[in-house]
Parts: structure tokens; sequence; C-alpha cells
């Protein structure tokens, strides 16, 4: 299905905790010649030149994509759109574009926006993977391994440019699937968006308690796992609640039924009912663990 | 303030996660002679004399309490009550009794309806400590070090019986505090007892999706940590919600609000809301990450 993946040259546009980490896999796999970077803030580009990260890069897209044979898109939802646009102008003929972000449809719309129609050497992905840091600093090689990576080809994506990004993901650990946007947006606005909305939420609301300090003083070893999420990229969380709204909003609806429930059952002093609802969710948790076994 | 801690002989009712790993630790610190268990589960309390928990054990609550200088009640909140009335019979005179519960409002309530006044001896207590496991099996000596212990004494407390049971914990390497048990209900229903209605309520929406095998599937580093302590023991868990059911309400309206807030923002495309709210929860998450190092 796939072939041995070994290309010239890639450029990374969004150097950060993704891209920067698919850099370093890819150069530590042997894959690929030259990495070129792409981004806004020339401190950064530096630093990640500095750190071996990328070889060179230039802040215009279009300078940047010039004789790259795969261009990777790794920058916030909101600023798709933009980087698209720009550079396309650069591109060589044969030049296979993928991207890394978290709502799919909504990177589908930006590319069809940018480009006037959806290009076939296009082939939208989402490595399910990251931390709750960001940046190049944090970038490191083995943040795929192991990990999920869902593509999301559209009718008029080529065979040749799927298998591409296929191979070039599973060149750094990587398991790879593929699925339509619109069940990714909805596996992911469950597995990933509503959990970070409701850990930022549950960390604001406890933030705003009059007692603030001595409320976290008080909080054990579950809090801190339970809200570590909440210490992720504001602004990328925001391009996301913006750009996957339908699939989350009826996410958050599902699990405010949810929470209204336990709340009637505990208002009602529904012991049976509470007990219920606690074992299916331990034995799902449970399940969980041992599926990842 | 606190006297050094040696005792004859201890009586630890429901040798449990909490109970058993209390036992190991005053056994490592050599600071009790005898240590007797006391359960409804005989086999469980086979298994803590195997383990070298206890020494020995009765079925009897008053029986396993005879000739002891400290019980320590360490049994789910429901069974608190009828735990009390049924060790009374066999309390010596100036024997200090002492509880684990999450919600010491109500063990002050059970205590009175058990006892028919609360006694001087009875120092109500919790230690701000556990995992998502349960049972002796998974007790441990080094539990508490380090972790909080909130004691709540009313004012008939003997300041003797209170000094007993802090210098308990400092001899197990717990810092001890004191407030009210008012106090204590709504700082914990805001630290402990929400995040885990969140997270069993999280766990109980997305295994009733259709998909959920493949909902799991794709669930990342992230959702491991935030829903881990959805695996904490059901029964437990049933207790504290009806035993402190009012801040619990409290904490659950308070933070419906919060969530309806971003629902409304997302519905609203408003950027500006999210990433405000987005920013001030990551740096009070990072404010308590940095206030533990």
């Amino acid at each position: 299905m796939t072939d041995e993946f070994a290309i010239n040259r890639i450029c990374i546009i969004g150097v950060g905790l993704i891209g920067g980490s698919l850099a370093r896999a890819l150069r530590n796999a042997d894959v690929c010649k030259e990495f070129v970077g792409c981004g806004r803030d020339t401190r950064h580009l530096d630093r990640a030149v500095q750190l071996g990260v990328i070889d060179r890069y230039d802040i215009a897209p279009a300078a940047a994509v010039q004789e790259a044979d795969l261009v990777v898109v790794a920058v916030p939802l909101g600023a798709m759109e933009a980087v698209f646009a720009a550079m396309q102008p650069g591109l060589q003929d044969g030049c296979v574009i993928t991207d890394v972000g978290s709502a799919k449809t909504y990177v589908l719309g930006a590319a069809r926006a940018a480009f006037g129609v959806l290009p076939n050497c296009f082939v939208p992905g989402h490595p399910i993977a990251g931390t709750e840091q960001s940046g190049v600093e944090a970038s490191v090689p083995d943040l795929f391994v192991g990990h999920q990576v869902i593509l999301t080809p559209d009718e008029v994506t080529e065979k040749k440019a799927l298998n591409r990004v296929r191979s070039m993901w599973e060149a750094v650990g990587a398991k790879v699937t593929e699925m339509s946007p619109q069940h990714h947006d909805a596996v992911l606005a469950a597995t990933s968006h509503l959990p970070h909305i409701l850990a930022f939420s549950l960390v604001e609301s406890l933030s705003r308690l009059e007692d603030r300090h001595e409320v976290f003083q008080y909080a054990a070893g579950g809090f801190r796992d339970f809200t570590r999420i909440a210490a992720s990229d504001p602004a990328m969380w925001r391009d996301i609640c913006l750009a996957n709204e339908s699939e989350i909003l009826d996410m958050i609806d599902r699990y405010g039924k949810d929470l209204e429930q336990i709340s009637r059952a505990i208002r009602e002093q529904d012991g049976e009912l509470l007990l219920h609802l606690f074992q299916r969710a331990r034995d799902a948790r449970r399940r969980y663990d041992e599926d990842r076994e």
C-alpha cells in the first residue's frame, strides 16, 4: 500500500511543538535531506535552527516552499487559510501538502477558499499527539511513536499524495488510519475538545473562588492530573473551539445533560442511580486502560 | 504544640487503601505496638494479616476496639453511623477516636446520632491523599508523606485528643491543618468532589456514544490523565455525593454556569472571550504547578 518514504526537501510552516517534533523525528529517521522552516517570529525560527530542528527558514511562505517535495502546515487553525493562500505561488509541480489541524472539515474549507478548488495533492491529517506545552523548545523526536494519525482524504485526493503522507507518519512511528473529516471532527470533539474545555472551565471556576489560593492548596494528585490539560495553549484552543463549533456544542450539550442527571440524583438522594452511573463509568475507564495494555 | 506519638494499641476499622496505608506507615514509624483490624469481610482481613498490615482482627467493632488507645474509622461515609454505634460499648476510657471521611459535617452528624452527644475524644479528620485504586492490596506506607491532613475539631473536642491525632499524622509524614467542617466541605467540593463527578460524567457520556470503542481508541494522553479518577471506587463516591450534597450541588451549579459561558462564546464565535477565559485558566493552572515546586 505505501511506499518507502524518502524526499529531498520538506518545508514545515509553523515550527512549534508538532512541526518541530515532526522535523526532529524525520531527521532521526534519516529520510529527508533538507528541512526548511517558515513562521512569523524570526526569534523562534532562529532558535529552531540553533536546536538543529530545521536547516534554514524563510518568513515568506511562497519562498519557503520553493522546490519542496512536501509541505507540512502546522499553524493554528485560524491561520490556515492565509498560509495556504500565501504559499500557493511558490509550490512546485508534484509537491504534496498536508496539515496537522484538529478540525478537518474546517481545514478542508480553508483549503478550498485559499486555492479556489481543493488541490488533489492536499492530504488533510491530524496526529493525535501533543502535550500541554507548546513551542519548538518543547519539541521531541519521539512524540508520534505509537500514536494515531488520522488522515481525512477527499474524493479528489491523489492516491500517490495520500501514500506519501501516510508513509511519512509511519517513518516516525505513528499508526495511520483514514476516516471522513466529519467523523474525525465528531470523534475528536468527544475525546479531546470536550475534555480540554471541561478542564479549562474547572480551573476557571475554581480560580474565581474567593479563597482561591487555599482551594488550590488542598487539591490532591487527582486534581493535578485532571487539570493538566488546562495549561495548554489558549490561542490554539480558541481556534479549535471556533473551527469545530457544531460538534463541540453538540458534545457540551450531551455532557450537560449527563451532569444534570447526576446533579438531580444527588438532590433526590438517589444512591442507587449514582452507584449505577459511577460503576458504569469506572468499568468503561478500566476497559480503556486494558485496551491500551 | 504536639506531643511525640507512641501508643500501645490502635484499632483500624475498615482496612482498605487509607486504613491499610496508615497501618503500614505507623508500623514503619515504629510508634505503635499492636494493630487490630475490623471490617465486614474476613477474606480482606485475612489478606491484611497475611500482608503484615494488621496483627489480628475482629469483625465485631465493640470487640475490636477493646483496650485500644486510638480508633481510626476508615469506612465509607454511609457506614460511619452504624460503626460508631457498634463500637461504643467496647471503648475504654481515654480512647481517642478519629475518622478519614471526605465530608466532615456529615461525619459529625453521624457521630452525634450514634453517640447521643459528640464525644470530646472524637477528632474528625481527612487525609487529602489516595489513588483511584482501593482495598488493602493497594495500600502503601508512604501514601501520606507530604500530603495535607485536615482536622475539623468541634468546640467540645479535647486538646489532648486533638494533639494525639495531629501527632499520629505527623508521624507518617503528613502536614496537618485545622479548619471548620463547613469550610472543609466547601473546599473539598471544589477541589475533589466536583472533579471526580466531572470525570465520571465524561466517561459515562462517552461510553454511551454508539462508536464507543472507536471513540476511546482515538483518545490521547490528556484524556487518559483527565479521566483516571473516573476509575475510583463507585460506592465511596456515591456516599460522598450523598453526604456533601449541598456544597457539591452548589459547585456543580457554579461550574455549569461557567461551562454555559464557554458554550455561548463558541456559539457566538466570540474568540476574544474564549481566549481570555482560556488564558486565565492556563495562568491559574501554571501558578498551581509553580506553588507545588
